[in-house]
């Protein structure tokens, strides 16, 4: 990278990395630059000055005891306790208006756990609400996202542009900034996408992994660059969810001790009581995974228990702390509180009316009394001279710590380096057949040399991935600098613990890896990195029978079609090692869509006519004997069958047929190829067409036509050698070149 | 159900049980009937004399101490120490000779769990190896399926005709009866198919679930007629799969006291150590979730203390038990013990060598030297014996509790009570407008009336799904005899507990319950439903942007067609009353289908032209005005959609259009059906097609064709009142009718 002067270049990456998060906001370079700007400077000043006349100033005995308990809090942001059941009642009653307005949504746990969220954003995270994306914020997830409420409400009080009264008054409503659950793609200030139960917690710790890897990385004896913590809330749902105790098992094992969960203890879930299918131990459990654990007893009213709670969270430092918070779901509702009734339904017009009176409440559906938005204020400048507090001291990082700096950037706006994608092998028809996870593993050591923020790992199966970076150790509790991730048999968490890591910072690229037939067990996170436009890299290998003997649980017959019609997922089927090489340049280009790499397990030849930029089109020709656009036949294929049809093709010449092969490595960028190119490969005109893939044949009618024919695998495989299979299956040139005769 | 002698009724049944899970062996009404057959008859004499033969035999002080141990085990069992462990080898190297001749398998986990496996199987389990069906066998699971040697080596010791030696040489091979993995319906004596990791012990928790729930309704005072344990052997991979937390907090709080699981600790999994991702005191997870546990610290000679540990495990009879084995992978292997490269590769010929004489080990491969041999031969007589005394059990219930007799044949034989679909309630288009979820739970209860071995519920959402059966309680721990399963926020586990109650009986009919979006927690159980024939009824409701608000989170749009390509599921989206009934009516048929029923949210239309028969062919003609099979135009829909293909069928026709609508409700069941009859719904000849369906459009050009077009939606939902999204995504009678104006 080429050298600058730090502002300006600080200045480009951060608009970059705001771009890369579609930002409502106009772009303010002198608010967002890492250096020190005028206005920061100004904030950071007034800021200061408060600090100092608030500390002057005569203080009632009881904040004094709430400074002392709220650990790194900054000065002179506590309020009175009544100030603090005035902004705890304000976030109830935003989540009952918001709810009650759309006649739709979850107001029980905004009820419930107002005191907790009025903690965390007043008094503890440090933000910045002007600079949603500013790199070195506390990271805050609602795992239980049906609650969104709480964190719109919290968001508008703390001052974020992207939740203001009209769009809390638009909550559940066509087009608005406050959907139904927490959309970090749809609302700055949301970090992750939230709402399918535990997948919350598994991208906390994701998160959670990020600062603790940049940290080990990036921080000097000095300057600690990297240094934030990571909340969730979770309720009884996410801790039920198996992908909850997969993922803090692992934040267990790698004691991440800045991640902080709580545990929303409320007893209701949409069936009732949760006595009726949960009654473990749920801190035992956490213990046993290696957490530290606490029970605050009383989550409505005991601010102070909360804040110590928190205190003791952050002085354990080598593992993560789970605090139990016991709450009443709809605390303040007279009749509906405790009750699953208030857990996803409006209250109704008669229960708000009893609850605002309950709880001693006289204004109108969402106004925000005038000492709570007062108290509030602070956090706009306070979040800025935050911000400016980091900008300089990286300024000093980088004076000091030119290459860190430079390498760190990267990571924080997501810039590639120039040139990055000549790192990726290429390869010629002499080059030696291979099984493409091999040739994966060669693109993803090549990579992990030049991209500084690329890093993985396999679900236990690294060996049989082919997914172990060389130069690099294992990322463990004690080298959380190393960048080969042991998930160990956690598929699930796996793929949500990479979604935090990519929604970290926009150069962290993660890619993760088990059998394909195994993003069964994950194709809940991978929906998720989809739709949370996660670039998460899903390296799958084993992709069809021709795993051969581990038999039918093993073989994946549906998974390529499921994918193919999954939004804004990239799949990926390539066939040798250029398409290989093309299959990673596209899904490191494709920051903000998932990729799934289907991959054999068996050798493959190098193919003539693949290309890197055949898989950048999605579907190319890799060969033809036919001129003027009219081949006799065409057929179609991805991954280790393209071999097939290039083997059939090249007998059926010999019959004197004109035969054009066609390389269908990703449906999806076909499709967004024009007409015209797309034509040109697929001429409307011939309908004599075949494909041949070792998968289900739904789907490729689309492309076979009614005239032509699907050779594929419409059942499930069998355990045997996986040449038996194929040939068994008709997966073979000798099938092709008979249906050929037939058409 | 009309009387019948007991014992014709009983043999009728069982043939028809034994032709529900295609047998290999003749039918022998003699030997498999309830009543004592003269065959039954004389094994059972025969034991009691051998028993008495050995009760009189002096014993080796050795022997006698095992036989205190053991508890439950047949008198006259015990073998002597030695003889145990020529026996543990001959299951060590049976596992070596068969992974050895495949040159692929697991040679590690049979190594390690030799000894467990033999006192399981030899000492501890009641089961008939000459009829693997028994109603009242014990239960074994090998959720560490990827060790399957180790069971085809123990059924091909007890004496199951599955599992004779040629068959163990063909381990692996195409059309064997040993697969890579334990597979039910391919090999009898093997309960579950397991292999994915996690899934054996969730099925386990099914089949204790299932014994727990027909002891509770069916036994007497003075008959225990429904008693045996259910054991499982589960590895690090397990352990470390959320499905398995799940599934086991939920056994932990059911009490499930005769379920016994095994936890092969041998510290390795495929990428080395467990140490480099599994950290956590697994023992101290599952007393979390309500376990009694029990460490045996010496798996690879203690005999005495892992039988010690069963004895202790079913002294325990209010809690599930697991037991923790140290074991080291590979015991035996001089070179490869204890390493990572014994855990999923054949050992080579050399260290097969060096292991035999390690082992002390003379015999050619697949030999079972006839010591062994002959004190294995005792499970032959002593499991028909066993039977037998069941029979004559049976026998007695029957004469005293004619009623229960009757009803527990039905779930033990799969037979439906004649005329159960009756039951099945049926609509005009009088009938209300209702959302087909609400339609779906008037048949759960018409059902659960009929079928008695009608039982399920929902992961949490039971007031949403609509899925209580009224006229039940809730199945816990106190009440075990109720049908309402309360399975918790746990998709996953719930879906493999109900694989494992369709698998204890063949009229066990479990259906479960959750959005149709979170089939993606689930799928990896469900798609081994499909695999392993397991008839569970799944209950989706909430199935696409019709649910509105939740947003795109909560909104399907890939799966149906995800599950379109799934092997040997029946996908049926019903569009109003009638269409849920045939839906539940074609489920409740195939026993060895799973089917999922997506439902709707929203209140639909009973629809004229909508019938059950309909349903059953899969896809039909609701209403058409041409003559002639000749159309100008077919519009195709499923579910909630097909209103508005009839809407805009009505307005089409108004212009003097000829438009024959179409109901898709199963695509499956429409393509068994004959050319003739497909030809007469979807003639060739006529080109103008459309489809639409809220949902991906990618599958639907098999019925399009090339000229038609496919409305749908492929990109992710939206959070807005459900009228809102249907609209702003075209999903609407107008567009349709624009659309077939431009064809």
């Amino acid at each position: 990278m080429a050298a600058s002067s730090s502002v300006t270049a600080a200045q480009a990456l951060v608009g970059r990395a705001i771009s890369g998060h579609p930002s409502p906001y106009p772009s303010q370079p002198d608010r967002l630059a890492f250096g020190l700007s005028s206005l920061a400077d100004r904030a950071l000043k007034s800021f200061r000055l408060q600090n100092r006349r608030l500390q002057a100033a005569p203080r009632p005995r009881r904040a004094t005891v709430t400074r002392a308990a709220a650990v790194e809090t900054l000065e002179g942001k506590a309020a009175t306790e009544a100030l603090v059941d005035k902004s705890v009642n304000t976030i109830r009653l935003l989540a009952i208006d918001g709810v009650e307005k759309a006649n739709s949504g979850h107001p029980g746990l905004p009820m419930g756990c107002a005191p907790l969220g009025h903690i965390l954003y007043d008094e503890i995270m440090r933000y910045n609400p002007k600079n949603p994306y500013w790199f070195n914020r506390d990271r805050f997830v609602l795992s239980a996202g049906h609650g969104c409420m709480l964190q719109y409400a919290l968001l508008h009080l703390a001052g974020y542009d992207s939740v203001k009264e009209d769009d809390l008054k638009a909550f559940r409503q066509w087009g608005s900034k406050t959907p139904g659950h927490p959309e970090n793609f749809e609302t700055p200030g949301i970090e992750v996408t939230t709402g399918p139960l535990g997948q919350g917690v598994a991208n906390a710790v994701g998160l959670a992994l990020a600062e603790r890897h940049l940290a080990a990385r990036f921080n000097k004896p000095d300057l600690e660059i990297v240094d934030h913590y990571t909340y969730v809330i979770a309720g009884d749902g996410c801790q039920m969810e198996g992908i909850s105790n997969e993922a803090c098992s692992l934040a267990g094992h790698w004691g991440l001790g800045k991640l902080i969960a709580f545990y929303d203890d409320n007893h209701i879930s949409i069936d009732g009581d949760t006595k009726i299918a949960f009654s473990e131990n749920v801190n035992a459990r956490f213990e046993a995974l290696g957490w530290h654990t606490i029970w605050v007893k009383n989550g409505n009213t005991g601010y102070d228990a909360i804040r110590a709670a928190i205190k003791e969270a952050k002085a354990v430092k080598d593992k993560p702390t789970l605090i139990k918070i016991t709450t009443t779901i709809g605390y303040g509702s007279p009749n509906k509180a405790n009750s699953h009734s208030v857990h996803g339904s409006a209250l109704g017009a008669k229960e708000v009316e009893a609850t605002r009176k309950n709880l001693g409440w006289p204004y109108e559906p969402f106004f925000v009394p005038e000492d709570v938005k007062s108290h509030w204020s602070h956090h706009v400048p306070e979040g800025a001279a935050l911000e400016a507090e980091w900008n300089a001291k990286f300024a000093e990082y980088e004076k000091k710590y030119k290459e860190d700096a430079a390498e760190l950037k990267r990571i924080i706006s997501g810039e590639l380096p120039t040139g990055w994608e000549k790192a990726l092998p290429t390869y010629t028809t002499e080059s030696p057949a291979d099984a493409t996870r091999n040739l994966s593993q060669q693109c993803l050591n090549a990579l992990a040399k030049v991209l500084p923020g690329f890093l993985g790992g396999s679900a236990d199966l690294a060996s049989s991935n082919m997914t172990l970076l060389k130069m690099f150790g294992n990322f463990q509790k004690d080298t959380p600098e190393e960048r080969n991730v042991r998930f160990g048999v956690r598929e699930h968490g796996m793929g949500a613990i990479c979604n935090g890591i990519a929604l970290h910072s926009p150069g962290l690229i993660p890619y993760c890896a088990t059998f394909f037939v195994f993003t069964d067990y994950m194709r809940a996170a991978i929906r998720i990195s989809a739709l949370c436009e996660a670039g998460v890299i899903y390296v799958m290998t084993h992709d069809s029978i021709g795993l051969g003997e581990d038999g039918p649980t093993h073989q994946p017959i549906e998974h390529l079609i499921s994918f193919r019609a999954m939004p804004n997922i990239l799949m990926l089927r390539p066939a040798d090692g250029n398409e290989t090489a093309g299959a990673y340049k596209v899904a490191v280009l494709n920051r903000k869509r998932a990729a799934i790499l289907a991959l054999s397990r068996q050798k493959l030849p190098q193919l003539s006519g693949t290309s890197v930029e055949g898989v950048e089109k999605g579907g190319y020709i890799i060969s033809d004997n036919s001129s003027g656009n009219k081949p006799d036949l065409i057929i179609m294929s991805s991954g280790s069958e393209l071999e097939i049809a290039a083997k059939a093709a090249d007998e059926l010449r010999k019959e004197g047929k004109t035969v054009r092969v066609v390389s269908l490595v990703s449906w999806e960028l076909f499709d967004e190829q024009t007409d015209e190119y797309k034509e040109s490969v697929l001429p409307a005109a011939v309908a004599a067409r075949i494909s041949i893939e070792a998968g289900s044949t739904l789907g490729w009618e689309k492309f076979v036509g009614t005239k032509g024919k699907a050779i594929g695998i419409d059942r499930f495989g069998a355990s045997a050698p996986a040449g038996r299979i194929y040939k068994e299956f008709g997966i073979t040139a000798e099938n092709v070149i008979e249906v050929a005769r037939s058409l």
